[in-house]
This record gives structure tokens, sequence and C-alpha cells, in this order.
């Protein structure tokens, strides 16, 4: 089976430029095809900022009104999107930068949930074809979290969920790895020590892993939870792995040597 | 010869919502492959306001500092280039939003000349691959005048130059019309009489035709010069047609019903 890596990055990396330019430098030497899924970082917020648009967040979600919306999409499929391209292409690594709407890649329909979200999109429907096209002259694509719900509404979308959608919709015909990059080096088994990353996770381990407690605390802490949900439910649906951990050593992880690891076996 | 159309429009359209999606609603059903090339419109000198970013223009060129570069990428290659084509994905078109570092479509240096124009970008090399292999399976391509340098450099791009640019590179293969979309029926024999187009321009009427006068006022106006000069040049180059109108009548331009048409013949 072929291998496809699909790379998310969050904020921390967007907003720390040369730690972006040595990702980049990583992510454009990774063997065959593969696409990074970039978030935003603080740039939007201070745009909004800037533009006297008010942010409301629900629970850590941004509520995606008229004029935040066009924030994103200028943040996120605009300068951010087309500044790693150029990077990428600078590497000479043949890169592409997208959004959900160009060539109908991914449609969404608008959130409906008792709170009003705004302008978010939930996920429906990932082209395979267009992305298999593309891989037929590009070595990335780069994706922008703005996806469009197919009558001409561009939507918000949350950027780990399009990258899993992502790594589902290619699981079936390659050997797939989903790959977060985050702040930490993986899950952590003592949330302060950088070294008590836990290397292996399975299906099998993970009901056993939450119940853990170490010095009176579950060892899996309450923010990671969904995260690993996420993770362990899509292995389960066939994805062959997901990678949690920093995004400074992105050779080390997808080699296994560093971070954590979720697989069925 | 299989035909190839590449359109480019301007402010008064993007900043003029109704009038876009009018003007989308005909490109869409414009027949066989083509290419949309789109301005900025008031929109990044709105933002640029906002953001408390001066903006100096020098000869109605704008100057781009690094700010300004900022600016125009998101709001060109962001928000304006993903509108039109979640646009154009509801109304059947299949369409691919894309600017010159993706893919990379278009390369470009940064502009030496007398006067800094800062990140401006002039344009070297056209990758008609890439435009032929977007082709396999789209209908349109959107493309926002940003370009690059190969070396992580976005560059600030004139979109008429951009279209001028791809006609010029697919015109050996293709039956090529390039057509610029502006707030007047044509070429004006008289500038106040909009029912005064002159349809019909050639390489050899042109000569005569700047030298000739109406009221002793050139037929010409001086603002046109430049647009037909590079017209006349680029037919004379060996571009089959272009044509000079309102965006309002898309299918009569093309049909060469309205607007003026430049061709060798």
């Amino acid at each position: 089976m072929d291998k496809r890596y699909v790379i998310k990055i969050g904020g921390n990396i967007i907003d720390d430029p040369p730690g972006l330019q040595k990702f980049l430098q990583q992510f454009s030497i990774v063997p065959g095809k593969k696409i990074l899924v970039h978030g935003g970082g603080k740039l939007a917020t201070r745009l909004a900022d800037a533009l006297h648009v008010p942010q409301q967040l629900i629970d850590g979600r941004r509520i995606t009104d008229a004029e935040t919306l066009r924030i994103v999409t200028m943040v996120y499929a605009g300068l951010i999107n087309k500044e790693i391209v150029a990077s990428l292409q600078a590497l000479g690594c043949r890169a592409m930068g997208i959004c959900g709407a160009d060539a109908d890649l991914i449609r969404a329909h608008k959130r409906t949930a008792m709170i009003d979200y705004g302008f978010a999109g939930d996920v429906d429907l990932i082209n395979k074809k267009a992305i298999e096209h593309f891989f037929q002259e590009q070595d990335a694509l780069v994706v922008a979290p703005i996806t469009h719900n197919g009558k001409g509404q561009l939507l918000n979308t949350n950027a780990d969920t399009i990258a899993r959608e992502l790594a589902m919709a290619l699981c079936r015909e390659y050997d797939t790895s989903l790959i977060y990059c985050f702040e930490k080096n993986g899950v952590l088994r003592i949330p302060e020590d950088d070294r008590s990353v836990i290397p292996y996770i399975t299906p099998a381990s993970y009901p056993m892993l939450i119940q853990e407690k170490e010095n009176d605390r579950p060892v899996i802490s309450a923010g990671m939870i969904p995260k690993l949900e996420n993770a362990v439910r899509a292995v389960k649906s066939g994805l062959q792995q997901v990678i949690i951990g920093k995004s400074d050593a992105l050779d080390a992880l997808i080699n296994g040597q560093k971070g954590t690891t979720i697989r069925n076996d």
C-alpha cells in the first residue's frame, strides 16, 4: 500500500515564523504525497481586534458571524495558506494551496445545534478524486480550514476535523498516517514532565488508560480526552495510525521515535 | 483549435455584489475551459484604512510595502478568490481558486525601477502544464493577482498583466480570447457616448485611429492608449483576439455583438 500523510499544525507553529520554517523544511522532505492542514493562530483574532469585530467564544469554540467568516477566510485561505505555499516552493516541494471550496474539495453544512455557532461547517463529503488528481502533479496539498456548502456559502470548519476526514477518506486505499502537531511531546503521563510521553496506545489499551491514576490524578488529562477519543475511533474505523506530538521533530514522529502513536496493534 | 477564454474583471465588478453574481452566472455558462483573473476593488484599500496602513500610489500604481502585501494577499487570494469559487460551485461550474504561488503557476521577480514599488512582481514564467492539468478536471480557474519569486517571496502583480501573460501562454495551442471587462461598453469614439463603441480594431488600423480627431479631440483617450497598445502587441505576437467591454454582457462580448474586438484581420 502506498503511503499518505495528513499533518495538522496549530496556531502555536503558525505564530512562530522560525519554528514554522523549520517545520516546513522537514515537511518538504517527507517522502511521498502529503497534506498539510493548518489553522490560523492569533492572526485572525488580532485582525478582528484591529477591525473592532468582537469575537465570541462558547466552550472554546469561536462563533463565526458574517464578519468573522470574512476575516478567517482572508487570514486562513489567503495569507497563511499562500505564505506556506510560497515557502514550500522555495524548498523544492511542489505545493498547492486550497480551501474546501476549491475543486469542491470539502462539502459541509452549517452546523445546527442548540448554540448558534454562526457560519461553522460540519464536514459532509471529501472529494477524493480531486486529491488524487492534484497528487499526479503535486507533492503537497496545503489545506485551509474553510469549506463550502455547495450553495455558495463558505463555512469556517475545525482544522482537526478536516485533517481527520481527509485521512479517513484516504485510508481505504493508502497506508495513511494522521499526524497532529501540538505544543507537547505527545500524550503525557505527567502533564508537567515532557519526558513522560506514552509512546503507544491501542483501542484495547485506551479504556484502561483513562481509568489509570498517578498520584491521585488521572493519567489522561480532561483536555486530552476528546483528541484521543477521536483518534481511537478513527483507528477503529480503519485509519492505519494517528500520531500526536511536537512539530519540531516531524521525522522522529513519523518514524515512531517520538510522540504518541495510536494504532490497532 | 480548441477554445480558451481568459477573462479579467476589475474592481468595479468586485465592488458590486449583484453585478458580480450576474457576471458569474454568465461566466459559468461560457462553453469550454476558462480562466477568470480578478483584481481586488476597494476592499483592500478599506482594510488598509481600518488597519491604519497608509497607502501610497505613484502614477496610479500602488506601492506594495510589507504590510500592504499581507493585506492584498488576504483580500485577493483569500476573501475575493474563495467567494467567487464558492459562487461558481453553486452555479454548477467546477472551479478552482489559485494564486501564482500555487502549483508554481506564475513566477515573477520583484520589480526593479527608479521608483521603488516594493513587493511588486513582474511576470517571468507561466506554468502552462499546470493549467492543462487543472483543466482535465475543472471548468474554470479563478486566479488572484499574487505571484511568487520561487524563493519564498509573494509578490503583488497587476491583474491585467497576469491575464495577458496567461492568454499569451495559451494562444499557441488554443484559439484564445483575452477579455477585459471594465465599466464602459468598449473603446468609445466619444467618451461621453456609450453608444459610440468602435467595434473592431486591427494592428493595421490602430496607428491611424490614434491620429484621428473628432471635434478637435483625439478619438482614443489618453487613458485608453496603454490598454490598446498592449492589446495590439499581443495580437501581433499571435494572440487570436482581445475583447474590451462591459461585464454585464459577457455572451455578447464573446459573440462580437458588443464591445471592441482587437484582431489581426
